[in-house]
């Protein structure tokens, strides 16, 4: 599926899921109004990550939301992902059009206006805005976005642009008013108690702002 | 190119180099005698990565020697290598073949006859038999295979040997002898201070055996 919603998107992360398994907290996280997600996984071997990848992908193709897999486009290719999400360290996004090819959905991370600029001169499908707050997820961030940054990206980039970061159910208006099309979600989500609930209350937000511009 | 000559194969390690760059490593390798040579980068980026198997590429190209990627299809995808080697814990090889295709040259690690087995049912091109010996390089493995191991697998495997683990000179005909199709070497070459002279010395002993059994 090459169109996609970015509305709710949560990007895994074993390490501040609790113990809970990856499939439980996509499948709780999904129920809740989740509608993208994104196979972020940096400590395993490539076995594991395409196993964990061919799972997810089946349980979402159920639910018809677009799983997205972060940097290692071996295991997009090997799962059948519906995308790949690439950082400004990861392959460069122009090989890796060329071998996943336009079917697909390609998202390119983006933290300063430099990169943004760079990423106009591309068809990448989304860009991914980060980090909008500091959070304890990718602490050697220090340079958060803040809505101003959110703000002077978005009135210039020409992607779609969904916002990661200290995302939260609080802030979320805030981030969608500054120019977001999508908030992307990690440790509001995964470290909830209740990710179902937890991934419902963004999306209400969403949903709010999305018929009531505010 | 699909054919290929394992009499001596380089497996590279940035940290068994002395600070010398790969490539420098690799064109004196292959300056040498060595007839293949496989990218094996374990704590980069993977635009690193990328980068560095696409110049490498290009170096061996001009030598007609091939490139092996270790682990990462994406990379050797990206970089149009010659193959991919994968281990135990890598992608499935039926996988990697189907996207891969059968113009590439793909290896599987074996480790034991278990192993060799299970490669038996596989149309992999060549298998990796490790560790030979035991070495510094991958301290974790203790239960190496010896002389009697290879001869074990060699005479009951259908593929193509190539023997890693503490090889050298001194050894060399031992290891071919016991029924490894060709050798393959890491700090032998990588670690010393003349690459190319380390090289020729073991391709001699190669180009020997094959010359007078022995």
């Amino acid at each position: 599926m090459k169109e996609f919603d970015p509305a709710l998107y949560l990007v895994t992360d074993q390490k501040l899921s609790k113990g809970r398994p990856v499939e439980y907290i996509v499948e709780q996280a999904v129920k809740g109004g989740v509608s993208m997600v994104q196979l972020r996984e940096k400590d395993c071997s490539t076995l594991d990550f395409v196993s964990m990848a061919i799972q997810l992908k089946k349980l979402l193709t159920s639910y018809h939301v677009p799983l997205i897999i972060n940097d290692r486009l071996d295991v997009a290719l090997a799962s059948d992902a519906d995308g790949l999400h690439i950082g400004q360290d990861d392959m460069p996004y122009v090989i890796a059009r060329k071998i996943f090819g336009y079917g697909k959905i390609i998202g390119l991370s983006v933290e300063n206006m430099e990169q943004a600029k760079e990423a106009n001169k591309l068809d990448v499908d989304y860009i991914g805005l980060s980090p909008v707050f500091v959070t304890g997820t990718k602490p050697e961030l220090v340079n958060a976005l803040g809505l101003a940054g959110v703000r002077e990206i978005t009135s210039f980039s020409k992607h779609k642009a969904i916002a990661i970061g200290g995302i939260s159910a609080q802030n979320a208006a805030d981030v969608l008013r500054a120019g977001a099309t999508g908030l992307a979600v990690v440790s509001a989500i995964s470290s909830a108690d209740d990710p179902m609930k937890a991934a419902n209350e963004i999306r209400q937000k969403v949903d709010e702002f999305r018929n009531t511009g505010k």
